[in-house]
This record gives structure tokens, sequence and C-alpha cells, in this order.
């Protein structure tokens, strides 16, 4: 199943995995996956009793190119300031995982991938699936590695909310869990972004109610509209206007036209265009549903402390106070529903003023918490 | 010029006046338009020497019809508790004209109207026009009915803009200002969500560069997603979750499909739809650069303060806690830039969930304020 990547440039290998061909992967909506490909990058040694392995769960967009080159892209993964030798997540130390999610479009079945039974793209044939749908097929391939407890699992944004879902119908495999930037459900306003992104999608006429591979020609423009509106909300006002201010692009003046005059706008549509080359349009229809179907307390009657009584596990969760797409008040929830179960749980806000992003940048202060707190645990 | 309105249901009357026919609207971009329509609506009755004038601006969407019933939708004005008899605005004192801005798509000249100079209508031949346009339309109406001072400017938003501007540029002709949940300049975060918008009304094919008219068949898509963006900046989180949480509409659980399964979603796609009946996608372009365009400082090196230096304004300005798109912060900043040049200047912050959308609601709060101040003025 392994292979060697061609060209390497870091420790990590290209590795894939068909699974669930007899046993089939349950999903949330009733129906099943089977077979299923998950796409993952790995990194550092698993130990000899297994003990030290951390999966690292990516948001929205992201993909299993953590660390290290991406090759779809050519640039540098997503957390290269977290994850390896003597970083935060210490590849010397730990054996590190990162999958692509179900649904997405790095590797793993998603929309964009064929389905074995008809022999071309699922498209909209791809089930619909939820968080805890992924956090399943994420379980199968800790079964298919002989892992039985991950010494932790971490991730921002959407992957807080794979942290949390393991944390919750996983909590015996589970030892640290570290949601950062993240919630515990997707609020209205939350959904309603989303929504507006699915409706430009949609809207765009080379979606072809998503079966675009069969014309060559993908709804890019719709797409694009999507991510230029998701990104504002990755940002926060203040960093924007640190940013950009109401700073010209390329000129002296005002042109008194609709030309990209404003280096904000210049900015949000390279933000847009380039998002196309790299991300399929089915793929951010599926995951935003995923993301809006997630309510933690759902099969809690509603009731948060409840899907965490008991739990063994031990919780650091940070927040950014700047995200104004999951505030650290939601956090500040979650560490509610926590205490009142007598969970083991320190949180953190950290004062950094550039939004929801925070998480993917250079944040000392979470480097330095995530280190101690996976150090500590380590110690005992 | 004046011409009674038929059904008319309540004390206003159509009214629209053909200007610059001689002396042309000189424009920001150093053009100009002549002649150019400004349709516009009054309530009460001027007084013998004009001094009881009150010009009410309206937002990005709005129109002339503040008051009374919208012939275009049927439906009630947008500031029915605003202004008439007996209302804080009272026109059994006040002599009350709306006029619908420049660029816009209710009467008054833009993209929509035919340019008599191809007989054709303009689509993007319109020049692109500024908030300080907007005003140079609206004074040469206060020319036209002969008043000198008008003894109010008052509106919210893209209004609240108009009435800064009037104050700086023509602070002999404005005895009071109310400038109300608005700011004085565009930020960045502002500018990068009309950039959203206007980019999923240019994605959209039947755009057609803006001649739409040609093929009677609109960017209706476009248009809808454009409406559903900056929708949800209007509302504050807090009113969203509200108002819809995470309900379902009209079904018992999540269908595993891309349908409205939430009640937010549901709406915002009833925002969207409903906003293509009513707005013309051209003058969403124009209009959305206007306010890009407005920072008031910009005349005067960036420097606040110098705009209203020596201003025998006085100023009443409102912003609401929950408004994240014009926060209280920018409101403030008025003041501050006001108070340091000695300026006669109240402010309040009030205390309202609904966000943005709070000055078009019902806000007791707003309309005492609003009452009190003008009838301390017209006390004098």
């Amino acid at each position: 199943m392994k292979e060697k990547e061609k060209n390497a440039k870091d420790d990590g290998f290209v590795e894939e995995v068909t699974l669930g061909e007899i046993h089939p992967l349950q999903l949330s909506s009733g129906g099943t996956l089977s077979p299923f490909k998950i796409a993952y990058k790995s990194w550092g040694k698993l130990n000899s009793d297994k003990s030290n392995a951390i999966l690292v769960c990516h948001a929205l967009t992201g993909d299993q190119y953590a660390r290290g080159k991406n090759p779809l892209t050519g640039k540098d993964g997503w957390w290269p300031k977290m994850i390896g030798p003597g970083l935060p997540i210490d590849t010397n130390k730990y054996f590190v995982i990162c999958t692509n999610v179900l649904g997405s479009c790095s590797g793993t079945s998603g929309p964009k991938e064929i389905n074995t039974k008809t022999n071309e793209p699922y498209g909209l044939d791809f089930p619909v699936i939820t968080i805890a749908d992924m956090v399943s097929a994420q379980v199968m391939l800790v079964n298919y590695l002989k892992i039985d407890q991950l010494f932790s699992v971490i991730g921002g944004s959407m992957g807080g909310m794979q942290v949390l879902q393991w944390a919750v119908n996983h909590s015996a495999r589970v030892r640290t869990a570290i949601p950062i930037a993240s919630t515990w459900r997707h609020s209205a306003q939350n959904i309603a972004f989303h929504e507006v992104g699915r409706q430009a999608i949609m809207a765009d006429p080379n979606w072809s109610k998503g079966r675009y591979f069969e014309n060559d020609n993908g709804p890019h423009a719709g797409l694009s509209v999507a991510r230029m509106a998701a990104h504002i909300t990755y940002m926060s006002e203040r960093s924007l206007t640190a940013k950009f201010g109401r700073n010209l692009q390329d000129r002296e003046k005002l042109t008194f036209g609709f030309d990209a005059d404003f280096q904000v706008e210049s900015y949000l549509r390279y933000q847009g265009i380039s998002f196309v080359d790299r991300f399929d349009a089915n793929s951010y229809l599926y995951i935003t549903r995923a993301m809006d179907y997630f309510d933690i307390s759902a099969d809690y009657g509603g009731n948060l402390s409840k899907a965490f009584e008991n739990t063994p596990v031990k919780f650091c969760i940070m927040s950014f106070t700047s995200d104004w797409l999951y505030t650290t008040q939601e956090s500040r929830e979650i560490v509610r529903a926590l205490n009142a179960v007598g969970a083991q749980v320190s949180s953190v806000e950290i004062d950094m003023e550039k939004g929801h992003d925070s998480f993917l940048l250079d944040c000392p202060e979470m480097f330095n918490i995530i280190a101690g707190f996976l150090a500590a645990e380590a110690g005992k």
C-alpha cells in the first residue's frame, strides 16, 4: 500500500489506502460507502507500543499536506511551523498522520473521484456526508494502522470539529484532544455564509448540476465567488484594514470604473481565482454541508455536557480574540460543558488580531501551548 | 412637473424633475451628466419661509418611497414609523423630501434609464458616480425647489454618508445633520463584501457586460447571490441565531441533500430571489462602487477633523451596539473629529441586537432621540 514519494523533499510519504470493501463505512444518512479511498500523509515513526500517534485534522479547504511540499500547488504545506522535527508537534517524538477528509478532493473519496460502480466521477451521486462520517473513515484508517489509541487529535476550524467528534464518538481511542478556533455547532450565520457560497457555485451554468466533468469546464466563476465570500470571514476587520486599508492597487488615483482599484479587491480576486486551480467545486458543496450539519449536541438532546459525560479525554481548547467566525464565546461554551461533567480541560484565548486564520499563521503563543500540553501529557 | 399619484393611499406625490439641461451636473470623475432625472417623493407642506424642509436619504437598495405604499413592490415604504403625521419626522410640521439617488433604479437617472443621446438604456455607459455626486444632484433639486437651507438631512447607512457629504460640501445649506449607523469612509472589509457582490453579478453570463436589457434576461442568479452575501452583513450573529438558530425548514430532520434544510437558508434564498424583482443589477454595481469610493477625509489629506472645520451644522450621530458593518467605533471617530473642531454634536449608541438593519426597524429609542433633537432645534 505504501509507495515512496517521487521527488520527496521531506520525510513524508504518499500514502493511500482502500478501505470498506468488507465492512462498508456506515454513514450518518443511513447509507454506506464501499469501497472508499483515504489519502493521507505521515511523518515520524510509530513507536513499538503504538502510543505516540497524533492525528492532525484539516480545515474546509485543507488537505493531507500539512507539512512538506504540496505536489498539487508546489507550495509548502498548511502547518509548516507546527509539525516537524523539534516543532510543537515534534516528528522526532510522534508519529503524525494527516488524512484528506472524506468528500474532499486530494485523493480521498469524494465527488471528484471515480465511482467504481459506474466508472465515472461520483458528482452528486456521492452521498452527503457529515463530520462524524469523516471521523468514521479516519477510525477505519487508524484500525488499519493497528493503532488502538491516538496520543492526540488536533485541528483548527473544521479540523476542531473532527477533534470534538473523535472525543465524543470514540473517547476511548483519544488520549488528548486539541480543538482550535472551532465550534460545537454551526451557527445560523455560519450556515448563511456557506449557503451563499453554495448558491454562487450552483448559479454558475458551468456547474451543470455537478456533472461538469463531462464538459471539461467547471463552475470556476461561481467557485471563485464562493471562496471570496468565505475568505472575508477568515480575516478580521482589523487585519484587513492593517493589510490593505483603502490602498489603491498599482494606481495613483481612482479610475471610476469596475476594475480592482483597491488592493483588497485585487487580493480577493486572486484568492478566488487561485482557489479554483486547487479545489473541486462539488467538494466545496459537500464539505460546507457537512460543517453546516455539525452540532455535536444533537445526539444528546441538545445538551452539550451530556455529549462529554464520563469522558477520559484531556482537552486543550484554544480560540483567538479576533476570530469572528468561530468566536471565543463558542469555545467557552465547550469549556463550560466539559467543566460541568468534571472533564480535564485547559483553555486559552490567544490575543491575535488576524482573525479566524490565526491558527494557520505564525503564532508563538499557540505553538508554545501545544508543545507544552503535549509534553506534559507525554511525561506522565 | 407634478402629478397626483393615481390610487395614492398616502399624502405623497409622484414627483419627477429633469435637471442639468443648462448647467450640467459636474461629477467627481471629471465628467458631466446632462440632462438627468430625479425621482422623489414629498410629504407635508413647505412653510412660507421655506425653513421646514427635511431631506431623507436612503440606503444602498432603498428608494424614494420612505413612506406610503411603494408602487413597485406593493409594500409599505422603508421608514413607515419614522415619517408621518405625529411621527418623529412629523409631516404636520415638516416638508419631507426623499429622492431616489443618482445611479439607482427607481426613476432617477441610472444605468437602467434611457440615455437620451442614444435612445437606449445607459448600461455601463452611465458614468461611475460617487456619494458626492448623489448629493450634488440633490442640491440641484433643492435649488429647483427654491429651498436655501434644509432644516435637517437624515439617513441611515449609505443615507448617513450622504448626510455627512451634505454637511461637509454644503454646510451653509444644512441646519442639522443626522447620520445613523454609518461611517466616514468605507473600510477594507466593507469594500471586500461589495466586491464579492459585484463579482457574483459580473460572473453571471446573463449580465452580458451590462447589456442584459438587449436580451430580456438579466443576471438574476448573480444579483441574488450578491444580495444574500450582503444581507448577512445587515444582521447580527445574535439576531440570526435568535430568529433562526439551527431550525429546520418545513421538515422534521436533515435531508442529506443540498435543498434548504435550514430556515436561515430558505430565508436567505428568498431575500435573494425577491430582490431581483425590484432592483437593477447594474445599479447595484454603481451604488456599491460609490460607497466603496466614499472617504469624506480624502479631500482633506485624510484629516477627518479638517473636513468639518468651522462647520455651523449641528450633528446628532447614532449607532447600534450590534452593528458590525458600520460599527459604533466608526461613529465615535466622527464624533471625535467633530469635537476636535468644536462642532455641536450629540451622539448615542443604541443597545439593539438586530445588527446594521436596526435603523430600519421599530426602535423606540431612535425615534425618541430624533423627535427630541428635531423639536429642540425647531424650538430655537
